[in-house]
């Protein structure tokens, strides 16, 4: 473990306060937190912002999981930039979500809080850098939900992001919604759940949850590397017993177990359904004129073993941005890690953001537009 | 649907009176029953017995869960073989299992049934053979875990099978095994299940479990096509409610909640079990042997989507056989339905089975052998 890297600046944003904030599926926020983080120095590189944005279970203190790609000669140098990080709408560390007090009923939203989108999280974002003084982003990396927030910047306000790199993330698939499906369905069906107004978590429904989650996280090659079929390293007997578990049963219930501790159950149904109600406009959309105009550079990176967010979507999705005249361009990760892949395999990652992030032609323009509006 | 196609005889032998049956894994069954199944005149076709293993939800009844095989001109043709199905133990088809009563207590066995294995089912199916007369079967047909029985059946008693026809099976691996727990665990976490002594089902745990389960039997592109990211047919909205459903939830929920009306949730974990102790001897055990000389023609085909037991896994272990001197074949069978290709490619699986069925110079040798004593 890397030794702990602290941001520079770790705040709230909170506006709204006059007008509500409108959701996209309905219904409204006032007001609206937003948690973040600043590594480096915002006020020397206002015009090299770097927005990472965290995927299902992160948050805005992006060196706190993604250590491995902060330091110098790495892609988060904060001497060439300003790292921020912003937690969520519906997460649990700090942004606006179903452990926030709800204004209207005086207790915590808990099942009330509304469906928010990764649309209505990057419109809540750009007042945050409204606020900070950043016009343009000089990029935006993030995978899984945090590429779908890369995406949704480059395709809602593509004046405002130069470089756009997204790992590991299109419209999740038939499979994917039907996975999220069944995982909020082992928190609904735990009796401690209590239509979302537990004071106590739902420890197994949610640990069920998280374990069928991190089964889809990794490749199975992965998995056969690490576990094989050999019984849980405890000493219990999967032969002999009923309940004697192998390794990777063991693996996963002690993911769920630990998960439980750090994580709420509504946030993480909020959250999963922010995943599935995701999409990108249709093929021919006029939208995507306006992007192709902007130049914005999209990096789309699919990892070569990803169960959830199969490659070759990845692929397809980059070719559907290509045919809408964006500036869009597919890399493949190669890796046994799955879904993982965007963590594990730091070093490979680190070269690929380097030479993106360094590319100074478009580092520029990035600086030329600084001055644009938001959309 | 096609007709419903009645056995000839459906009845249950009952074995293991005086001496006890001693289960592979530690403890015993007295008496034990078998409930089978058979198509077709076993007098007249004594040496042309195709024992057809059914998979973890199947029965007895073949042509109930695998009608289009059955025919004129058709692999399970009753005219040319008789046709035998045997429930499986820990099954609540009518073989012993956990609904079955415990002679020792007098009550239910419920979550008291011994752990059994692949290895005891053929065992007991062995004695079944015994009673019926049937010296040596023409073959063993099956998918899933019915093709590790066929496997099994290879390795244990190889003077006892001409051809071994196994279809997406393969020693469960890390995956496979973890998805098995997981689906465990959602039946124990349910309060209903009251340590396996419910009178009423764990409904939502099992439905869960079956749920996952289903999600795994069908191919990512055929879940894609069937279902993509259409909201559910009932009308509901998942894009603005946090409950409402995508087309595949629905699917897997629909999926879920009838399986508990035809299948005990003890049955279930009985048998889920059976698939993951499941393994076959390693590289260069001397076993192989005494199979390589029976001649017993293995036929192992993959099914080239298939999620659980990929076709990749299914070739190796053709190589090992092969490597043990065992006449294996790997067949590959193209299909986008995934684990359920064995259900949904039945016309070309016909056309295989026809021609590995009827091949003349092997049903000569089994002829010829048909008096070789049980191993």
């Amino acid at each position: 473990m890397p030794e702990s890297i602290q941001p520079t600046v770790e705040a709230d944003f909170t506006f709204a306060h006059t007008e509500p904030f409108a959701l996209e599926r309905g219904g409204q926020l006032q007001p609206v937190t937003l948690r973040y983080a600043i590594y480096g120095d915002l006020d020397r590189c206002r015009d090299r912002v770097v927005l990472v944005c965290h995927a299902l279970s992160g948050s805005a203190r992006v060196a706190d999981w993604w250590p491995e790609l902060f330091g110098a000669g790495l892609p988060f140098d904060i001497e060439k930039f300003a790292i921020l990080g912003i937690n969520l709408l519906g997460s649990c560390y700090g942004s606006t979500g179903p452990p926030s007090p709800n204004p209207v009923t005086g207790r915590k939203f808990g099942p009330e809080f509304p469906v928010v989108t990764i649309g209505d999280n990057v419109r809540a974002q750009a007042a945050l850098l409204d606020h900070l003084g950043i016009a343009k982003l000089h990029a935006t990396v993030g995978a899984s939900i945090g590429g779908m927030q890369v995406l949704e910047w480059a395709l809602r306000f593509p004046q405002r992001v130069s470089k756009a790199v997204a790992i590991g993330a299109s419209p999740l698939n038939a499979v994917g919604l039907g996975l999220n499906h069944l995982q909020r369905r082992a928190i609904w069906n735990d009796p401690m759940w209590k239509g979302g107004w537990y004071d106590e978590q739902p420890a197994k429904g949610l640990a069920a949850a998280r374990a069928l989650a991190m089964i889809t996280y990794k490749s199975p090659e992965l998995f056969t590397e690490r576990y094989s079929r050999k019984p849980n390293r405890n000493g219990e007997d999967p032969f002999s017993t009923v309940d004697g578990r192998f390794d990777v049963a063991g693996y996963l219930d002690y993911q769920g177990k630990i998960f439980v501790n750090r994580f709420d159950a509504n946030s993480y149904i909020a959250i999963s359904k922010l995943m599935d109600t995701w999409d990108v406009p249709a093929e021919g959309d006029p939208k995507y004129r306006a992007v192709a105009k902007s130049g914005v550079q999209v990096e789309l990176i699919g990892i070569s073993s990803d169960q959830l967010f199969p490659a070759a979507e990845v692929e397809a999705l980059s070719q559907r941005f290509i045919r809408g005249g964006i500036g869009s361009r597919y890399s493949e990760l190669k890796s046994d890690h799955g879904h993982d892949g965007f963590l594990a395999e730091s070093g490979r990652l680190a070269e690929f953001l380097n030479s993106v992030l360094a590319d100074a032609s478009v580092n520029k323009a990035s600086v030329a537009h600084s001055g644009v509006a938001a959309d």
